[in-house]
């Protein structure tokens, strides 16, 4: 299954015969007093120097949250939009939990935007999903509902069904065009959801055939050796059917982690990018 | 299903309830041509500094060969082991073709070691599972016969259940004492290998569920940035099901991707044993 997002000049293809998709995370203020206080202000320089540095370090979509509190988000993120799509022509992932803010970064954004995100609730299935269509975009659906994170794999697919079957079946999208998130939680809090992450993206995989994304800072949180347990974590997610994350790509051990999963998944022809990113790594 | 091996004075379990058991492959003049020259001279001293180094490193069971062209391996491989079980306490791992050296090593071995290796073919099953049986030891079983090494799980497999079948029915071992390797082979040469060898693995613990373990360093031969694929592939077969792996000890890299995966996959409870390792590479 293939999964395009477009800017006006270029086509990424997500699928389980493409190298794995690196969505960089870093436009995002949470946690970043700084950044937040620069776009409460209306300045959104510090933009430029994160898309130049997520391009460079391999992120082949970039997602843009600008969720700061007591600021106007759908303006902002019609800026940031505006603002990112002049510096680099990768499609973006257009990350708010404001149904407002989604439609007015949805009604800027020049091509194929994947929406984050929609849970497995009713009501955000109905106010997420026809923007969605409406803007023929695609969207990464959280197996979540109204109660709380599913704690095993067997309700997560259930979930991710659910909001498959209204996605496809009520508001007629492609299921091509739905991205489900297994859900990675701190490993830090509680040891056994490494596993249930795993099961869940081999659940989907064989029920759905899905492609999938999900946060992987999330899983090291808390936890010295992030990049280390990010850089085990993925290859390990990828062999189990996780197409792409959204990730720090400005950490070389992580980035090389999924490059090094490609090749030995099959998904290298030749080891040709292996070798390539690696003689560009020396060579400066 | 655990596997045990001793040295006179400690036990090292295998299991999928255990963190994964690193293997040191250090100990091996293959590819080492000024080690090669000190042990045909009778020259062990190399020994002492490459042991050292792979304990220090976190392997908790290390490998010995000593086949050398010209030498006279079964005097060698004895030498050696009484050299090794003075340095340290950690079991040993008998790394053989030659019968005569096996039968030496063992003979000599204080404790309960794994010998490496008997293949699927009828003649080798033949010789070696007898001593193996007669020493109480534990022993690596390679799922190839005489044809070739077979490029399919599904035939791994079924030489698996061979070597098991034959182990148990006609010489009477314990099931927990055969350790299967799933053959890893260089991704360089054929990019499907990996695949393969992830295959074989999950099948092999499905249908037999015994511990198995293999050449780490094998899959990245003659590719760039080793240790970086080293540090993906392990995480990946832990996850099918990989227990041990035949490794460097001394890459911090490697080392550190399995003791992330054994965090990620449950198997550090707390994560305590991350923590104290995080803590310990800071203080040095």
């Amino acid at each position: 299954m293939h999964t395009v997002l477009r800017s006006p000049t270029r086509a990424v293809v997500i699928g389980d015969d493409q190298p794995f998709c690196i969505i960089g995370e870093r436009i995002n203020p949470t946690g970043r007093r700084l950044f937040q206080q620069q776009l409460r202000a209306g300045d959104l320089s510090a933009i430029e120097r994160d898309v130049l540095a997520q391009v460079a370090g391999g992120a082949q979509v970039l997602d843009v949250n600008m969720g700061v509190p007591l600021a106007d988000e759908a303006e902002l993120l019609t800026k940031a939009i505006t603002l990112m799509q002049g510096l680099t022509d990768l499609p973006l992932c257009l990350d708010s939990s404001v149904v407002e803010a989604l439609e007015a970064g949805l009604s800027t954004y020049q091509g194929k935007a994947l929406v984050n995100s929609v849970t497995a609730e009713d009501e955000r299935l109905a106010a997420i999903l026809p923007l969605v269509s409406r803007y023929g975009a695609a969207v990464i659906g959280l197996p979540n509902d109204e109660d709380e994170i599913p704690m095993t794999a067997r309700r997560r697919v259930e979930l991710a069904h659910k909001i498959i079957d209204v996605a496809t079946g009520r508001f007629g999208m492609d299921i091509a065009d739905i991205v489900i998130d297994p859900l990675a939680m701190p490993i830090g809090a509680d040891t056994t959801v490494g596993r249930i992450t795993l099961e869940t993206i081999a659940a989907i995989k064989a029920e759905l055939g899905v492609n999938m994304t999900l946060g992987a800072s999330n899983v090291s949180f808390g936890m010295p050796g992030r990049h280390t347990l990010g850089a085990a974590f993925l290859p390990m997610a990828a062999a189990a059917g996780l197409t792409s994350a959204i990730m720090d790509a400005r950490s070389p051990q992580i980035v090389d982690s999924v490059r090094a999963a490609d090749l030995l998944l099959g998904r290298d022809d030749w080891g040709a990018g292996w070798i390539a990113a690696h003689r560009a790594r020396q060579a400066t």
